[in-house]
Parts: C-alpha cells; sequence; structure tokens
C-alpha cells in the first residue's frame, strides 16, 4: 500500500438502530483513539446513522476537545444520532460514491445486527469495485441478542436499569399492596433483558416473584394459576413480562399496530392486555407499569462496566482499522472464570449478520416463570456495582 | 397533669395514601427524635397504615439501631407499609379504643389530604370522649397540593425524577426522531408535578416542548395544531402531558376504569389515547411513554433537599407531640428570598384536611402549553443539585 504523499483518509463513524446508555461511550473510545492515532484524515460522525452520509451530513469530531469527549462518556443515548433504515441495493453503490467522495477511507458502524448486516455488505461492494475502504463493527443492543460476542455493551446498563427499577417498584408494592403489579421490560424475541429482572433483590430476597420470557410461549390458564397460587401466599405481588412474550402461534398478546424503519412490528401493550386478562378472568384489578425507552437511554444507571467496555470496544476497533483488518466486529470474552474480566475479539461481519442469539433455555426454571442461579452469575458482573441496600422489615410476607 | 409514676404512653406512627421517595426519611426524622426525646413508651410503625392499627399490627421502632435508620433515609416507598382506607363514622370510636387497650398517647399520621382528615377526626373524637390523644401530621405528596404549606416532602424527588428522565428521553428522541414522543406524568389533579418536565434541559434549552398541565382542558383542534406547528420546525418532538390532563365536560382523555380505595377513579392511559388520536387525525406515528409509579418510590431520585426536609419535619412533628400539642400538622415555609431557605410552621389539621391547593394559572403560558420562568423559580430549589452535563451537538435542529 502506497502511503507517503498521500492525503489521509477520512474516517467515518455511524450510529444505527435503538440507542443505548453507553454508545457514545464507544464514540469516546474511537474517537480518542482515532485522535491519537494519527492516521486518519478528519474524524466524522454521521449525523442520523447512514442517513447522515447519505445527506452528506457530517460532525467534525477531529479535534473534539477533551471536557466534550468526557462528557461523551456519560451522556446516554446517540450524541450524534442514529436512524433505523434499511438498505435497498439500489443503495450501495450510492453510498460508496458519497463516501469516496468524501474521501473516506474507514467506516465503523456501531450498532446491532441489521447494522453489521449493513456494514459487512458495503465492505463486500466495496471490494468488488476495488474501492479502498476499510470497515469494522462496535457491537451495540440492549437485547444482547448478537453471537459470537459474551455480552453486548449497552445491555450491562439496560439490566442494571431494569433489576434498579424493579426493586423499587418492589418497593412500591409491598408498601401498598391493595393490587398485584405487572411490569412490563423491553428486550423484543429474546429473554437476555427481561431475565434482568431476577437482579432485583432486597435483602437476599427476590422483588420479582414471576419473571415471563419470551422463549416459553404464553399459556393462559398456567399465567392465571401461577398469580391465584401467589396470592394464596401474599397479597404483594411482583410479575415480571417481557414485551415479546407471545402465544403459542407466535401472535404477540398485544400489539401497538405500529411498525419501525425495518418493518419489525413494534412490540408493547403486554402487560396493560394481561392485566386486563386477569381483572376479567380472575376478578383481581392490577397495576401495570411499563418500564419503556427511558430504560434504554438512562444516564444515571450507566453500569461502569458496561461503559468501560463499551469506549474499549470503540477503541478497539479504530484499532482494526489502524492495522488496515477490514471486515470485523469486536467482540467480548470472557476471560476469568470466578472473578469476572473481560477480554476483546473479533468476528467475521458476515457470520454476526442477522444472527439471533437466543437466551440459553436451561437458565429458565422448570415451570417457566423464573430464572435460574447460571444466569446471575453470569449477568451479575455486567451490571457493576451493588446497589445501595434497603431496610426490609419483611412486610412482604404478611 | 399528673406524671411522675405514670406509665409512659406509646407512640403510634402510621403512613397513609401512595408512598414517596422520602416517606421513610420523615419516618428517620420521626423515629430518632422519639428515641432522643425518652418522653415515649414504645415507638410503634403501625403496618400498612391505619389497617395495621386496626390488625394491631404494628413493628417495634423503639429501639431501632441506628444502621438501619440510616438505610431508611435513603429506601424510597413506606418500609412500614401504607394503606388506602377512607374509614367510616363507626370505624373511629374502634379505632381510639384499639389505641388505648396499646396504651397509645401519641399518633403521627404521615400522609396527603385524605390522611389529615383521618387524622384530625380522630383527634376531635378523642377530645370528645376525653381521651389524651395528641396527634401530629407529616406533610407527604408528591401532587404538592396540600395547602398552607411551601410545598410537600415527597414533591422534589418526584419532580426531580420526572425532570431526569425527560431529559433521558430527550436524548433518545433527538437520536432517533423517527416518531414525536408523547410522555405521559403522574400528579392526578393539580399541573406541578407534570410542570416538573419544564426543569428538563440540556445546555439551557428544554427538553420538553409542549407541556400540558390538567388546569387547561384538552382543545382536540388546538392540540393537533400545536403538533404540527412544531413538527414544520423539526421532526425532534417531546410532548408532555399530564395524566389528569382532560375534556372540558371534566371527561378524562382516557380511562383505565379502575378506582383506588378512596373511590378516585385511577388515571391513566392519556399518552397512549393521544398517540391514537395524532396518528388518525394527522397520519403521523408517535412513540408514547409514561413515566409511571416508580416516579413516586426512585431511590437514586431522591433530591437531598426533599430528603432532608422529608427528615427534619417528622422529626418537629415529634417536637410537637413532646410540647403536648395536638391536632397540627408540620408546613414547610419559604424563608430566603433569592436564596432558597426553608422554615417550618404548623397548620390545623382540619384547615388542612380536604383542601386541593391549586396549581397558578400565571405560571402557564398564554399558549397553554408551557410552563413560565415563575415556576422555574419557585421549583429549582426544591429538586436539589444540577444534574451531570450532557453533550449536546446541536443535532435537535436537523
Amino acid at each position: 500500500m502506497m502511503s507517503g504523499m498521500k492525503r489521509k483518509k477520512n474516517l467515518v463513524i455511524a450510529h444505527g438502530g435503538g440507542p443505548t446508555a453507553v454508545i457514545n461511550a464507544s464514540l469516546y473510545g474511537a474517537v480518542s483513539q482515532a485522535q491519537k492515532a494519527g492516521c486518519f484524515g478528519k474524524i466524522l460522525g454521521a449525523v442520523h446513522g447512514i442517513n447522515g452520509v447519505f445527506s452528506e451530513h457530517f460532525i467534525d469530531l477531529t479535534d473534539l476537545d477533551s471536557g466534550t469527549l468526557n462528557l461523551l462518556l456519560r451522556t446516554p443515548s446517540s450524541a450524534i444520532g442514529s436512524c433505523r433504515r434499511k438498505l435497498t441495493d439500489e443503495d450501495y453503490p450510492v453510498l460508496l460514491e458519497i463516501l469516496e467522495r468524501n474521501n473516506v477511507g474507514y467506516f465503523i458502524y456501531n450498532g446491532g445486527n441489521d447494522s453489521m448486516d449493513t456494514c459487512y455488505k458495503m465492505a463486500e461492494l466495496a471490494k468488488k469495485t476495488s474501492y479502498d475502504l476499510v470497515v469494522a463493527g462496535i457491537p451495540k443492543t440492549i437485547d444482547n441478542d448478537l453471537g459470537y460476542t459474551d455480552h453486548c455493551p449497552g445491555y450491562g446498563s439496560a439490566a442494571r436499569f431494569l433489576a434498579a427499577n424493579i426493586r423499587d417498584l418492589r418497593c412500591e408494592e409491598r408498601a401498598l399492596p391493595i393490587y398485584p403489579m405487572i411490569i412490563e421490560t423491553m428486550g423484543r424475541n429474546a429473554g437476555w433483558l427481561t431475565a434482568a429482572a431476577s437482579m432485583a433483590q432486597i435483602g437476599g430476597r427476590p422483588c420479582a416473584d414471576l419473571i415471563y420470557l419470551p422463549e416459553y410461549a404464553y399459556d393462559e390458564e398456567k399465567f392465571l394459576s401461577d398469580i391465584d397460587n401467589a396470592l394464596r401466599t401474599s397479597p404483594v405481588l411482583v410479575v415480571v413480562v417481557s414485551e415479546g412474550f407471545s402465544r403459542a402461534d407466535g401472535k404477540p398478546i398485544a400489539d401497538t399496530g405500529f411498525v419501525d424503519g425495518f418493518g419489525h412490528s413494534v412490540p408493547g401493550g403486554t402487560a396493560q392486555a394481561l392485566a386486563q386478562i386477569v381483572h376479567e378472568k380472575l376478578g383481581i384489578q392490577t397495576r401495570y407499569e411499563k418500564l419503556g425507552l427511558v430504560g434504554r437511554a438512562s444516564g444515571i444507571w450507566q453500569s461502569p462496566v458496561d461503559r468501560d467496555e463499551a469506549a474499549e470496544a470503540g477503541k478497539r476497533a479504530v484499532q482494526l482499522l489502524q492495522e488496515g483488518i477490514s471486515g470485523y466486529m469486536v467482540t467480548i470474552l470472557r476471560k476469568g472464570r470466578d472473578i469476572y474480566e473481560a477480554e476483546y475479539g473479533t468476528v467475521e461481519l458476515e457470520k454476526v449478520a442477522n444472527f439471533e442469539r437466543k437466551f440459553p433455555l436451561e437458565w429458565i426454571n422448570e415451570t417457566h416463570n423464573g430464572i435460574n442461579e447460571a444466569f446471575l452469575k453470569y449477568a451479575k458482573p455486567l451490571i457493576g456495582e451493588d446497589f445501595s441496600p434497603y431496610v426490609d422489615f419483611g412486610i412482604d410476607c404478611l
């Protein structure tokens, strides 16, 4: 590869899909490393993801001051913007033409399955057309369903938010147990995020009495009998359901009727629908709560571990570009056995694209309404330090 | 009054109505002071409010260790439990009989309007029947609608939660502005809590573009035109509505169909209903969010000012009892003019019972979709120290 007098190529960083609490931490890691590397021309943030490339709308981060860089670490959601846009076959040549016109030689996509697919196809077309484009992916999803990585940046913080908020809602429920509480979580079709409810504990006792993941279908009779049985022991009852908890035929219990930019139907309303069913069938009024979008955008509930790993993944993606290695996503692997320690690897974008990693069924209890200890062992190190303890006078058990 | 050889009378503390993030801080203040005072027999927490008195179910807090006492300060919701129970005329004699039988000479009710009414009626009946019962009230409501006090413990923390979460949701919305966002808040029929949305700011710019309080009726044409106009300038749009935002005839925009223990209908579903109206009438898909019950039970979003004042109010209620002053609720008044400083007073329970303090209409803007500066001046000191700053690349305005 000739260099020397050649003009340095620019680096574009884009965010794809739903933001997380630490996606900007990855941006921090990538920009810091790129500034240090000195081999890039401009460092450009694409405004609102791939849309910003099409509209040639970039934020110049080349000389971003260290004060703002440090604020990025703590700012949730994407500070440069993201998008949900499924590219058509016709879009790719246009995209590459724009990048080439802007002297872009390096491209980083920070996103989930769909983004890795886009990134892979860009790399493939670039190769075919002999356009020297080096691409890398940074994993990101609160759903934790990307393959070939132990977990994804974004998951730890969303899990921490969930566990902490379910703990607070347990305090509300034990204080005023006039009605049982049904709490809906995000997480789409995989149970990773919902399972984090099992980490909500007060004095070692679980805050969620019943947890339903999308991995096992909704069985109305069983669900109602679970609730009926639980209420025989205590009026304090917290039920957690995934937004993706669905009927045996795959149909959601509730449907918002909305679709996202990829044509995926927007899930939601599950807790509300279940509250209605419980009211009709058991004659029991319930309170339903949805821990909504703020669960992936909460600054205060950033997991310190997650934030550090997100920053490191951003740094490593830039290091791949520095070495001229194209077509890989950074992965996070678990090094330590007893004490948690992360190490980093890579996986081909092609492999990771469009692959959905399933929640291990053996981590779900036999009655399909709770989570086993193996999950806690996996997830606890990812949500960061323990929560401050709460008083427990044992009024749940009355 | 003879004392000397007389057995010390017991003190009962009960919580009424919806819990707050700092109701236990008041319990901390009351118990600490009562322990110091030395003039009380047992210090008893009624389990699940007045219900605990009826069932003679008390937690003995007389010798509560300082470690647990300190944890109370940080534990949200009621650690001894609360209830919603409207007493009948027949209940009061029974209640007093139980208290007398348990050698109770002092009673503190920590609650809102309904609780102060209950407390007042207990004091009145005790007087009539020559039962020497000294009662006091501690104010508590996230709705901030108790009279004769500048504000209520619980409000500052709920307002802090709201402002912080709307700021995070703004980050989500500016990152992925595929659809405008409609956020519903608690606060019932008064705008106090919803107005706190105006304190959500990034770099001095407000995070909520449109704010609708219950003080002005929902006008569909105006509401839709507000949204339509806002979207002409930017696709990033955050609309905040109170759960109590209602039609001109007083009917809610949505109705859960549920009622609480006092027969008040449970509000909710307003954002969802408005999202449907916007979709039908403007053809615009929106994302709706409800900042639900965790908003009054969030440990991490406790306002330090609110926590301190809640503890002080608890302490002062016990001091009233020590002085033998019966029938008053502690109030918080604003001493400083420019720099915020609280001082404490009292108000007769009779006055404060069943009174709803209205949100000042002059704090609402002329177009009834925003909040004036005067509110910010009032509320900012109550939510505590500033939030950590977030990066702002100005992508909202594109």
